[in-house]
């Protein structure tokens, strides 16, 4: 593995697991244009390889990320550039569900303002019970509307509120009770939690897994009736998928699937 | 009351209540397609009438379900026979909550994919300490798109997608905790717990109850100003029924109200 | 400050904190008809002047309030004026999550049907561990359909569904747990930690905490593509205001920010 010293994020994958680390812990790893140029071309390298199953983004340092950087923000940038970071940001966040592998945010410290939008962006985090969440922009008159969209979305509506009312950060404790975050877990076993998250998805088929990930995110955005048209039909599709039958049959025979992760049908 | 050696439900009804009782425990209470046909004709048994006021779901044996019957999924069925499985799946689902009677779900062991669909699915939903929830079908390359239509609605969505993705179980704890069921007690209390929640809503008017809980199916899937349009509308409708009279004359004469369980209006 | 022994709400405003009091124990502060209207002309009274940051309501005596007056829904009133009664009480809870304040539930006793309501209508509510919440117009033939516009966007469904079929009041503890208030607190530190709450809004912005609270419930009613897009233009917005602006520059130049309060764009 090749050092990365002044790479703003860090890459590396092994066994169809993908590492993306937030590296610049000196600016609290502040989502800059940069950094989230960054993050975006880790994420989507190669996402349609076979060899990729599953996606962590973790962070150096004592902080996950504080969220954008202001430089970037003053009035000297202008409308337009403002405009471009929050177009990029926002991007950067709904890309993280429209991928066909799931993502899992590893929070160990303080993640504000964007970088707590990043972690509910994510399809599942694991936190440490030191970290802490918060959207502070309302003390920087800068009310966290953004990180509204995928806080909102995650929480119950008066604990986001009160969060970006506030500023006030909650603890990892309070992030599980209200489904910020979906394990929380001490410090040392931080690495092996969600190791085992990330190793039990690569035990599954890529092609079902990302067919199940698709349809979830398009499903919830419709009523309970349309909503089971379309999984109705997700259901017939994936049994046709070849690994649909493949993990039926196996399941029959009492033996372990074998993937083909194919995305051919496996009958007419 | 009659024994049912061979039917894949029993159902046995007393009191306004009645038991509907999933009896195939040899195959872990799979819902095969003829286990849904028998479920359904239970529910939907005199439905309109007076003497039926809520349904109790239980299971017989340690599994409450088990979700379909893979047998039946196989590419020797073929599409069209999955299909039929999914949309009687989904409209026995539906009907669970389109009903004008309330359903308890009372779960003591393990509820999994369509099993744990059709607990989620249920108004509310009972169970042991020792009952655990889980949608596995990742494991077998069928990913859970249709139980977590029901799952998706019922619990925050990073909890639904690491159960949807690892397949891993949460206790009845977390499930009480991230709302999938809306209680849980120990095992010898389950039948009393249940019961007692029946029992209430035996001592409520029928027309008034079915009117509520349509209008809270319709009204959750509207925006704010829309669903205050519809129920304003349907609190003056609930007033202009026999019983909506009766109940709040009874309560300024400090007296217990008399039902008539009629549905037409007490006034012009 | 004034006396108000004969009104049925009280106010008076410190500092940017107007609190505002249900009035009438005695009637365990129903939400009649003049409740309601005393309470929307409290809450409406100037709430365009800046010397106005927050709202608190809270109530006088055991009960925050009981819900409507079952006097004003007897037949004898007739169904216009019934219509009357909801459509101020649908006006006034809206109107709570319109203004361009935050406004804080206060509640130290029981709130039930359309008082739970209001409770669920705050952006933000305290609460004290004695206090309880129901929705029991079930047991007097009336569904609580109105309150369960609030509360079924608040708490999880199942919980929500428990509630109003069997009309059982739920503990503090379990509101928090679902949602339904965003702080619990023993009864001795009520006053100060809806204080601190109330304090920490009054130190930022009034047009930004304005324009993220209009902001969050109107993107919150969207799909997520377009809630991205109707924050991202709202970010750029908010920097071209003058206190956000304001805010950066006081961040970086680790200063604390002298807000203006002013509604006018910062630069061209």
């Amino acid at each position: 593995m090749l050092e990365h010293w002044n790479l703003l994020t860090v890459r590396h994958q092994e066994n169809g697991i993908r590492n993306i680390i937030l590296n610049n812990p000196k600016k609290r790893n502040a989502l800059s244009l940069s950094m989230l140029t960054s993050l975006r071309s880790d994420i989507m390298a190669d996402i349609d390889s076979d060899d990729l199953r599953v996606i962590i983004i973790s962070a150096e340092g004592p902080v996950f990320s504080s969220g954008h950087d202001l430089k970037e923000l003053t009035s000297a940038q202008g409308r337009d550039y403002h405009y471009q970071v929050f177009q990029l940001c926002s991007e950067v966040m709904s890309l993280i569900q429209d991928i066909p592998v799931p993502v899992i945010a590893k929070v160990n410290g303080v993640a504000t303002a964007a970088g707590c939008q990043l972690v509910a962006s994510c399809d599942m985090a694991v936190a440490t019970e030191k970290s802490t969440f918060a959207t502070p922009g309302v003390n920087v008159g800068l009310f966290c509307s953004t990180p509204a969209v995928a806080i909102g979305r995650a929480v119950p509506r008066k604990v986001a509120m009160e969060m970006l009312f506030t500023g006030a950060p909650i603890s990892a404790r309070d992030a599980l009770l209200h489904g910020l975050v979906s394990k929380v877990v001490p410090e040392e076993r931080l690495e092996e939690e969600t190791m085992a998250i990330a190793r039990q998805v690569c035990q599954a088929s890529r092609p079902v897994v990302a067919l199940g990930k698709a349809t979830f995110y398009r499903q919830m955005a419709q009523g309970r009736d349309a909503a089971y048209a379309t999984t109705s039909r997700v259901m017939v599709d994936n049994l046709a998928l070849r690994d649909g039958q493949e993990g039926i049959r196996a399941f029959l025979e009492k033996r372990k699937p074998v993937w083909t992760n194919s995305t051919e049908k496996a009958h007419e």
